[in-house]
């Protein structure tokens, strides 16, 4: 049984900074990196590869619509070959930067409103799948989604992410908030190894929910994000698939 | 003895037109594609990338600054590691078009002031010649410039354009001008069959230079640009290696 | 009884050229003038209210949702108060151009998607309103729609658009499509003198409908603006208010 | 004798957070403010003019060249009118956030590689002065430059920047370092008043050298900024103007 740790990395951009990649790195398995339309620029994309390479990070990519003012986390109507051409766009030029280092594409991942559109609408999730079968390598994303469904349609790899730091609601349901709060660590990194081992998780109304954890998510936007990330990596490094 | 027409492409933008792609594709062998910076988007590339595969035509990219108010046309400042990752970005983006068509990447060709610029300053020069270095794709620039020397320190391919469309000086020197103006094809067609046969072309004061036609390039916005690339493609079309 | 021609100017951008502001110009009494996010640059705003005062046309603004590569015809969330503060920067962006050349604001008219989206939304309505109010001109829009509603809740201005240039359904919807297609400038004028004269106009099923114009719309992108626009005004002039 | 304390506020884009604007604006009595092209967005700028509002801090522009990934801190060559156009963009655009608050426009200042290019080049200096002289309000710059004397030449006002938190050279010129470094905040305010009421400073060679200080400027990505900010205002608070 092999498991990944990912979290998105590489969301400077220019002078601004965010997340504490550096401190991150180390403790994961595989780094989301974006491509510039939500954040990131050429040099940011560069510093990121390389930190990744440094660590022994394997590297996926995290596109976006186009909206680096709104983070990718507006949502836009674009018709669907207009989203396979933006994603190749982004995916493309995250790849010059891993041949530069002599690495491989590892998945790829879609951002923010991008991820929830796919999980929701065919279309995106089509779309999107247009785009991976360039580079046929898995696709991270929601399970039990559109995403997934289409995938599995066409016979390409999807993995379903458990999210660490984040809070489940009786249904199954991820409840995401606009700003992530520190969590315990200890706590988080408990909760990640059952989901790993027993494919379970206690929701936020108290119930148990079953989940699945082909990929472990840790946010690098959790004020305590450091803690969290090398708590899991604790409890799940021997889950953890050597590179 | 093998040679190229190559041609700007793909320099719409959105709902901008600009250029007849599709009436000059098919006198030309190469098509330097815009990546984004200075014109093109994801769809205009990916539609130009197939356009050029439809006609047998490779592709090489067309990097610039990130200026697409400007159309790349405005000197811009950059570190030379900015400037390498900013090619690499570009590149890469439009290797996923080539991909997603099973092509190569034919070239490297820098666009606009970046051309000029990495003619005159040894430090963009290698700063080019730093993202190429990642394809092992030969670069289009001006003989006898940083560019070309560079290339050669490096033991990089290095070829030089003759301008099918543009004046000469006395001393060897384009005459450029901001708007390109109509030239008679016929006349643009016997120059050329010179300067590839012969290296020589007669200057606008009217005494006879030594030209390197390497590759030969026609301006897709000169106002008959297709009669030139059809004349143009006529005299040359011995000497076109086969692709 | 007043009455506008009025029509969307300075879509060009950077090199790109869109319409034949020129050729239009004389014909309208009201300019929708660009302001940079979903078309034009400072450059060509510039131009553009230049060129407005040379014929004595009161400029407006046409602000969009921020997506120049999407022409601002790509619905896009965001809320409120962030659309409230893009609509404020273009508006005041424009205004500039008009202290320079000592012009005053006309009017407001939303571009694109955020035209539709303001019939329909009364969030989007109110987030124009919210901009609009700062400047206290009128804001152009669809009649019976939510932005119609907002702006009579709030005692400001609103005026009726009739296009010259579009076909209406039986129930008195606009038949929009994506690309404009040549109209009978003839024709269009004598269905514009009847909409003005009588309110009324033949649906493209041929029933009699209902309309109101309390300003008239002609487009730039129809093949055969110059026309239309000659032919409306010819017939509307002695509606034409005074400037 | 008048004085003001500004800085530059409102560097803030979409998520990425930059500057302690809170905690500076109590110490200063003039913001000037990033208009979108090097930095911020619609939504921060209404932010901090509301911001300077509630501190009774007037606010000035601080327009740039048009590199938000650059910061603003690559020189580009742009062609004067074009330049004159896009700071009357900016401007305009501040301007709107202004007019929402019932605020007026204090000065102009331009930022990062603008501001020095208009020290060197009259060419720049005058398309400032081009765009500024539609406000009427005054400009803020180095003592001594083209800027200044353009200024001078067109009898438009002028006011020489002191640099609380930097260095000069024996010859007067200021000491300018990529980043910031943090500075002793008693010791700047000495050295602050100092050349308030004598128009002296030690430079970092130990002479004494003669500067004006018409407006001081702090920094606010100095680490210790507003202490810094907090110390200079106590020194300076009895040669401040009332607003």
């Amino acid at each position: 049984m092999a498991l990944d740790i990912n979290c998105d990395m590489g969301e400077s951009f220019g002078l601004y900074k965010m997340g504490d990649d550096e401190g991150i790195m180390p403790f994961i398995t595989v780094a989301n990196v974006a491509c510039g339309f939500h954040a990131s620029d050429p040099t940011v994309m560069r510093q990121t590869v390389r930190l990744a390479k440094a660590n022994s990070v394997r590297v996926g990519a995290h596109p976006s619509l186009p909206d680096l003012q709104g983070f990718g986390r507006r949502e836009m109507k674009m018709r669907p070959e207009e989203l396979t051409a933006c994603i190749l766009y982004q995916v493309g030029a995250l790849k010059a930067f891993l041949d530069a280092e002599g690495m491989a594409l590892n998945h790829i991942k879609p951002h923010g409103s991008l991820y929830g559109m796919a999980a929701r609408d065919k279309a995106v999730a089509e779309a999107i799948c247009d785009a991976v079968s360039v580079y046929g390598v898995p696709v991270y994303g929601l399970a039990g989604t559109q995403q997934e469904e289409v995938c599995r349609a066409r016979d390409m790899t999807f993995l379903a992410e458990y999210f660490a730091d984040l809070g489940y609601g009786k249904d199954g349901g991820l409840i995401i908030t606009r700003e992530h709060e520190a969590v315990d660590p200890a706590d988080s990194a408990a909760r990640c190894l059952r989901a790993v081992k027993e494919g379970r998780v206690a929701s936020v109304e108290g119930n148990d929910i079953p989940v699945r954890a082909e990929t472990v998510c840790v946010h690098s936007d959790t004020p305590n994000a450091v803690e969290v990330a090398q708590a899991v990596r604790g409890v799940l490094d021997p889950f953890i698939k050597a590179a």
